[in-house]
C-alpha cells in the first residue's frame, strides 16, 4: 500500500483520442501540432498514430504522414498501433519508436471489434511480434475490457490475466490493462490488478481507464496504491465514448496529473501546458475539454 | 482500512445545489416535486431550504413555502440551513426535522462568506444550538474550506479539526467536512479526516466533497478507507462552483451512488429513480446533469 514516487504518464489523445472524436478527419497538420505540444509539456510516451486499414478507422488515414510529419524530441517516445504485419511494415517505414497490439478479455468484445477469437487474434500478434523483435522495436500490448464488456458484462480478473501474460510471454514489455467503456470501481480495479500481477511483473502493467461513469481517478488511486507507475491518459478527455453517446472515454491527463501531483508523485510534466494543449486542440474540434481541472484552473492563452 | 458496509447520504440539491445555480430562482412548486421525488427515490436525509436573509441567497426566499409545502415521508429527515435566531425560529415555525449551522475553517473565507471571524461565527451559533436544543431539534455543523480557501490556499488539518471539535462540543450531533472549492486529494482528504477524528467521533463526521477538479469520487473513496460513513451529495451534480466559472460543484449523488454499489456498500437508494430525478430537474433548469452516470445510463422516462 505504498503509491509509487513516480509515475510514467503514457499520452493517448492523438490515437484513442482523435480516432474516437465525431465528425470529419482532423488535419494532418493539426495532428502534427498536437503532437509538438505534447512533448514540449514534458510527455515522454505518446501513442502518434494506428497503422489500421482507413476503411475501418478514417480518422488514423494519415498515420505515415503524421508519423514522419513530426518533429522527434529527444528522449520522446512516438509509438502506434499496429494490428497487424502489414501495419507494423508501414509503422517500420514510417520510424515509429515502438509498436502495440491490441487484445482483449472479452470474447464477445473481440469478435465484434476484430472479427476473431480472443486466442485467433493472439495468434495473429505473433508474426508482428517476431518482425518488430527483428527491428528491434518494443511492443505494448493491449487488452480492453478488464473491468467489463459492452456485450458480456462482467469480466473475471483471471480472464484479464490470462490474455495479459499471453501477451507478455509473446514479448510485449508492457501490458496496458484497459477499462474500454468506464465501468469499473475501485475494488474491481484492485482485484484485477492482483490477479493480473500474479502472471505479469507490476512494474510492467499500465492502467488505462476510460472516465465513462466518472470513477476513473477513484481506480487509478486505488491501483497506485497496489503499485501501478504507468498510467495511460489523454489530453482534454478527447475521445468520448462509443457506446455511450454522450459520454466521456479517455480519463483527461490534466485531471490525472492534478491527482498525482497531490499525491506528491512526480511525472516530469507541465500542467498547465497540457491545459493549454487541451483547449488549444478542442477550439480546433469546435468544442472544450472534458477536464474538470482544465475547466477549474483555465487556460493560460 | 476497512468499507463501512452501509453509507447514509445526506441529499444537498434543494438547498447547496439550487441556491448556486445562476439564472432566475426556481419556482416554489419545482423545488416540492424536487423534495418528493428525492424521496421517493430512497433519500433519508434531505436538506430542503436555507432560511437565510433573500437578500444575501435570493434563490432561498421560498424556505418557508417550500418547508411547508412538501408532504412528509415517513423515515426522511427534512433539514434546513439556520444561520442565525431568526432563521431557525423561521425554520421551526415551519416544521424543519432538522437544522444546520455553517462554519468556516479558514479566516478569510468566514470574513469574506459571513462577515465575523470563525471564533465570532461559532459564538453566534451558541444561541442557535441552546433554542434549537430547547425545541428537541438536532443540530447539523458544517464546516467549510476544509481541504483549501480560495483566499489563503492550504488550510492545516489541525485548523478544521479545531472548528469541528468547537461545534461538535456546542451539540452538533454531525460534523460535515466541506472541501468548499473541490480542491483537495486522497493523501490530504485522509490526513485531513485522521485528524479530525482524533476530536470527533468518525461515526460523527461526514464528507462534503465538491467536484471541482475532478477528484472528489477519488477523496470519498480515500476517507471511505478511513471509516466514514456519511456522505453529502446533489442530484444531478446541481449547485455548480461559484469561485471558477464552468466548473462543477457538488459531487453528484448519482456517481457517488455507482461508486458505493460497485464497493458493495448499501445505501438503500434507487440510482435508476435518481438518474431519471437529475434529467427531470436540469430539463427544469434548462441543461442536462453534470453527473457522468447520468449520462452514461440514461433516463428511462
Amino acid at each position: 500500500m505504498t503509491l509509487p514516487s513516480s509515475v510514467r504518464l503514457f499520452e493517448m489523445s492523438p490515437r484513442d483520442g482523435l480516432q474516437n472524436e465525431p465528425g470529419t478527419p482532423v488535419p494532418t497538420r493539426t495532428k502534427i501540432e498536437l503532437i509538438e505540444r505534447l512533448a514540449k509539456a514534458g510527455m515522454s510516451h505518446i501513442e502518434a498514430a494506428s497503422f489500421v486499414s482507413p476503411k475501418w478507422v478514417p480518422q488514423m488515414g494519415d498515420a505515415s504522414e503524421v508519423m514522419t510529419g513530426i518533429s522527434r524530441h529527444s528522449g520522446v517516445v512516438y509509438s502506434a498501433l499496429t494490428p497487424n504485419l502489414k501495419g507494423l511494415e508501414n509503422a517500420l517505414e514510417a520510424k515509429a519508436d515502438e509498436v502495440a497490439v491490441f487484445g482483449a478479455a472479452s470474447e464477445a468484445f473481440s469478435q465484434k471489434n476484430i472479427n476473431c477469437s480472443v486466442s485467433e487474434s493472439l495468434e495473429r500478434f505473433e508474426p508482428v511480434l517476431a518482425r518488430a523483435r527483428g527491428a528491434g522495436l518494443r511492443v505494448r500490448g493491449y487488452v480492453s475490457c478488464v473491468l467489463g464488456c459492452p456485450y458480456e458484462g462482467e469480466i473475471a480478473p483471471t480472464k484479464v490475466a490470462a490474455v495479459a501474460k499471453a501477451l507478455y510471454d509473446m514479448g510485449c514489455y508492457e501490458i496496458s490493462l484497459g477499462d474500454t467503456i468506464g465501468v469499473g470501481t475501485p475494488l474491481a480495479a484492485k482485484r484485477m490488478i492482483d490477479a493480473v500481477s500474479r502472471e505479469v511483473p507490476m512494474e510492467c502493467l499500465a492502467a488505462h481507464f476510460h472516465d465513462t461513469y466518472g470513477q476513473a481517478l477513484a481506480n487509478l488511486y486505488a491501483v497506485l496504491e497496489e503499485g501501478v507507475s504507468v498510467i495511460d491518459a489523454s489530453t482534454a478527455g478527447l475521445g468520448g465514448c462509443p457506446y455511450a453517446k454522450g459520454a466521456s472515454g479517455n480519463v483527461a491527463t490534466e485531471d490525472v496529473l492534478y491527482l498525482l501531483k497531490g499525491l506528491g508523485i512526480e511525472t516530469g510534466i507541465d500542467l498547465q501546458a497540457v491545459i493549454d494543449t487541451g483547449y488549444w486542440i478542442t477550439a480546433e474540434l469546435g468544442r472544450t475539454p472534458s477536464s474538470k481541472v482544465a475547466l477549474a484552473i483555465g487556460c493560460r492563452q
